[in-house]
């Protein structure tokens, strides 16, 4: 087999070169009644008028109009003929409008009336909905409720929808099924499932065949199969140039590879391949390519294949973070997107393309195009939401210090349709945010010369603005290890430090001046983790054997914990803010009897000082 | 048993009444691959991290930093130990490095460096995605595709989803189901699809019952059935207080009515009711009114209850039309929303509670508070989406005379991803339009007494506007009947005509001065309907013996014409637009092959002259 090496096109050569692997659609006649969302591959028209008669708009009685002529209180007319009729009720040919009951009389059988009726007044013509031969929908239609209830009411119970059979091989000898937790070197299989159900919501009916190990041979076999079997085939994995990756070569044995890698990132090394007249995408591994190629190749796939799918909304957002990119390549960044104020602020997430968690946090993305070489902080670019703009309007954004209890707020608060998005810079860092406007809470814990949290700082920093301290709780910060190493016999203890600029290193800094330990005595002093539960972490993966964090951390991972001090971790957040529906469901949440037993079953926080306020300025 | 009246609430007290029925949530647990839109009923937590073990983020050998202190150009250092490792390789807990494969040497079966390694450079930290006991997602969180990945990728197989049981009563002795084509009097039951639709789209788990008649006996049985094994239950029809409405007798009987009437328009005999703790919707039966209960009552007791629904996107609209709406009532009007130029224009639709197809051709609607009299034409208003945004941005606005071809017109630009809306208001009512700038094209064909189609028209009314005219095609009018009537048969004949404004009423009007023929001399001369196809279905009805309209709506219903003269149907376009993506699909749709091939096939058109351009002013 000839080896083949990544020879990259630009994302628009690419989309380009997708108009030659189109999918063929396989339309599918389903039951009307299951065909919500899903798009008309014709036009329906109506088979019969709807009502295909004249019927009664009210009840009374149904005249000819000619005989009600001169009808009025001086002279009231006794009717010739004339019906009893219910709203709904056909109005028989021989008549031309329907007298409400309340102004008619009755003599013996004959029905008498003291006005004129104006001819076809309250009734609803024939075809007054629908008339024979009329358009219901067209084709290419997405398909409502409301669009149900009127194709049923005219006599459709089937309809044909436009879809495609979309076959997903996850491939890769490392891969384990979802639910076996996986061992050293091993990996989850996860990508198929995705991209089922990305695939599905675009009108795919999936079939996920079983996980294939790097065997060129075996990878052929499921390949040919699932062509066979399907109109789109997505191989997951293998798609490199690496000497495990078989994707690009199987597919060129079977057929022909038109694009081994597109300059995207991530997602780079994707196959666009075509066997047997159908499209053949090699999708990569890392979960965050993988995300990226169903977006950015995959979906426009299915669009010029003819199912028509919307484009994302697009807001303007001012990024909080200054973003590199390659230039030649166009890269998509992941962004946590909020309003504050009256302004969109989008704030970068990781990029790491095995960091799923981003995609989860994430509620929009931003495409750098190829021609640019990154977005300083500060400038608006356009973000296209992942969510509905509704749901974008409920994120409210959280910078600054990490505690585990944040992810416990995050529940609360979503109860009240508010979406809790943190990023985790350290403290100084959610004081520099909330200065720029950048967060709707800043979650600090600085510890001043004085012995007072947050205030000297705050003043220092924001001199000029008007800021509500709200405290998420008292906190006690302490040495975690798997010996119950205490603060004291750090020096010589290999250690996981905070990131620069955390309260909990400037905490750390002050107990160890306190107690004249340099910094240069303890080895590993300069690597930093970001989270409380990543220092626990990496004591207990033995990479260090002590670091400093919250006690809920440690207990979490089940560590022994030694306490060094109590301190107050407050959000600060800007006066005027104070009213912002969002915030005030943080507060309320924060105060909430809920979150007092959440804080003491965690352990190590004091919750007597929960939601207390300070105002500074 | 006795008899309830009707005693209308306002709608902001029915949805405060409906606290005290709320949906007892029934959370069910789904796999994972089919959660895809549905909310989470509790926070999902990473049971391990991810990785659980330091990785190798690139090709190279594992080391220990501190061997490599020193190396350089000058000075190589061989390493005393390290181990070969690929991307995504364990990275052995003795080892606290990794350096590229390119960077390293080998001799014999040790390895050499030039440059020395930073502790954890190109390593994938233990917990880099999540860390063991980190929340992945709250509840109330609706699942995305890329949230399954993770999901997946973190172990988990299965997720506990917010969702309720729904059934569905429909009553009626009219009723017969949909594929049966209804008798006089019958009605197609639509209105429980449409529902089950509607609540499966919000996590409901529906079951339609069978139809059950107007029978207070079996509308019991059928509900106490329904109430046993649901958590919420929708009574179609039957709601109102006439003499054969037993849905709020039998919801008494069971249990509870809270609410008979709510001042809503349509929707205002509904019926909120409890029964075993569990609500109980009186939906009433006209489509329209079902629609709106189910948005307006039926949505927001699933949100109260606990399932986060989306609010629909709102966008500022003109209305091209005064609505007059009862005050101490919300009315709810659909509308057909486009954006013309950088203006969103809002255009009514059929108030009718039993025209279905207003609510498909509808793209949003607009709520009419209850303390408002209405609005005026031109007045800007909150109208809210019932489609995407994006989805909305593809609405082209007609608005003018009526032809069966806007059907097959509105068929060809779909397949471009544009909405083709088209309003009948008639010619001169599309004039008016046009000149309000209310609409994106008008078909027009008005004579003028020069013999011109339409240039003169556009002179006079719209004098400083650049305008394009594009051909349809030539059409024939003439009369249709059952019995070949002639134009000069139409004296005595009980006739059916088009409204005032129409172009082919005008033409009629001009063919009947030809010949001297008195429009008093036509029985129901004054007698109008709205499209051509409204004409031919009224001739075929029976209502009357003959109208004037287009050969094709004749063909349609199998009716013989009989010509009376050949016109130019013309889009009148403001020149500005005609650059506007909708318009030249529109434009490219009138001048394709496919649109002369149904030209042909419908017949009374002349082809030659569809896709004419010319340009007035």
């Amino acid at each position: 087999m000839v080896k083949r090496y990544l020879s990259v096109v630009s994302l628009d050569k690419a989309l380009s070169i997708l108009e030659e692997a189109l999918i063929p659609l396989f339309p599918e006649t389903i039951p009307l009644e299951e065909s919500a969302g899903r798009i008309t591959a014709q036009p329906v028209f109506a088979t019969y008028s709807v009502p295909e008669v004249h019927l009664a708009a009210m009840d009374g009685i149904a005249v000819r109009s000619v005989d009600t002529v001169g009808a009025s209180e001086q002279s009231p007319v006794t009717l010739p003929v004339a019906i009893r009729v219910n709203t709904g009720n056909v109005v028989p040919p021989e008549y031309d409008a329907v007298i409400m009951i309340e102004d008619v009389w009755t003599e013996d059988t004959r029905y008498i009336i003291r006005k004129p009726a104006s001819p076809w007044q309250h009734v609803r013509p024939a075809g007054e909905d629908i008339a024979e031969s009329e358009m219901v929908v067209p084709s290419h239609h997405r398909i409502r409720p409301s669009d149900i209830g009127a194709l049923a009411a005219y006599g459709i119970v089937s309809v044909k929808v436009l879809g495609f059979r979309a076959g997903l091989i996850p491939t890769g000898s490392e891969l384990v099924p979802p639910g076996t937790r996986p061992g050293p070197g091993q990996v989850v299989e996860s990508n198929t499932r995705m991209a089922a159900a990305w695939l599905s919501s675009l009108g795919g009916r999936c079939t996920r065949y079983p996980l294939t190990p790097d065997q060129p041979d075996l990878i052929r076999d499921t390949l040919s199969r699932a062509v066979r079997e399907n109109d789109l085939v997505v191989v997951s994995a293998g798609s490199s140039a690496g000497t495990r990756d078989y994707t690009a070569d199987t597919i060129a044995g079977l057929g022909e590879v038109l694009v081994h890698g597109v300059a995207i990132k991530p997602g780079k090394p994707v196959i666009i391949g075509k066997i047997q007249k159908k499209p053949v995408i090699g999708m990569p591994g890392y979960p965050l390519s993988a995300l990226t190629v169903l977006r950015e190749i995959v979906t426009p796939l299915v669009r010029l294949s003819g199912i028509p799918v919307p484009e994302p909304a697009l807001i303007p957002a001012r990024l909080t973070a200054t973003l590199h990119s390659e230039s030649g390549t166009d890269e998509f960044v992941l962004l946590a997107a909020g309003r504050i104020g009256l302004t969109w602020v989008a704030t970068p997430l990781s990029r790491g393309s095995g960091v799923q968690m981003s995609a989860v946090r994430s509620n929009a993305y931003l495409r750098i195009i190829s021609s640019l070489e990154g977005y300083e902080a500060g400038e608006v670019v356009p973000a296209s939401l992942t969510v509905r703009p509704a749901q974008a309007e409920e994120a409210i954004l959280i910078t600054g210090s990490h505690d585990p209890v944040l992810d416990h707020l995050a529940e609360l608060v979503q109860q009240d349709h508010v979406e809790l998005h943190s990023t985790h810079t350290g403290s100084m860092g959610g004081l520099i945010a909330l200065k720029r406007n950048d967060c709707h809470a800043a979650p600090i814990h600085l510890l001043a010369p004085d012995g007072d949290y947050n205030t000297p700082y705050l003043e220092k920093y924001l001199p000029r603005e008007e800021i509500a301290l709200i405290c998420v709780a008292g906190r006690e910060q302490g040495i975690v290890s798997k010996k119950g190493i205490s603060i004291d016999e750090l020096p010589g203890t290999s250690f996981i430090n905070r990131q620069k600029g955390s309260g909990t290193r400037m905490l750390l800094d002050h107990e160890l001046r306190l107690r004249g330990i340099a910094s240069g005595e303890i080895p590993g002093y300069d690597r930093e983790a970001t989270t409380h539960i990543g220092v626990a972490l990496a004591v207990k993966t033995g990479e260090a054997e002590a670091g400093m964090c919250v006690y809920s951390a440690a207990k979490a991972l089940g560590l022994p914990f030694m306490p060094v001090a109590q301190e107050r971790y407050e959000l600060a957040i800007r006066s005027e803010y104070m009213d912002d529906q969002r915030v005030m469901a943080l507060v309320k949440a924060i105060r909430s009897p809920r979150f007092r037993e959440i804080l003491l079953r965690l352990g190590g926080y004091d919750e007597s000082i929960a939601g207390v306020q300070r105002q500074v300025h």
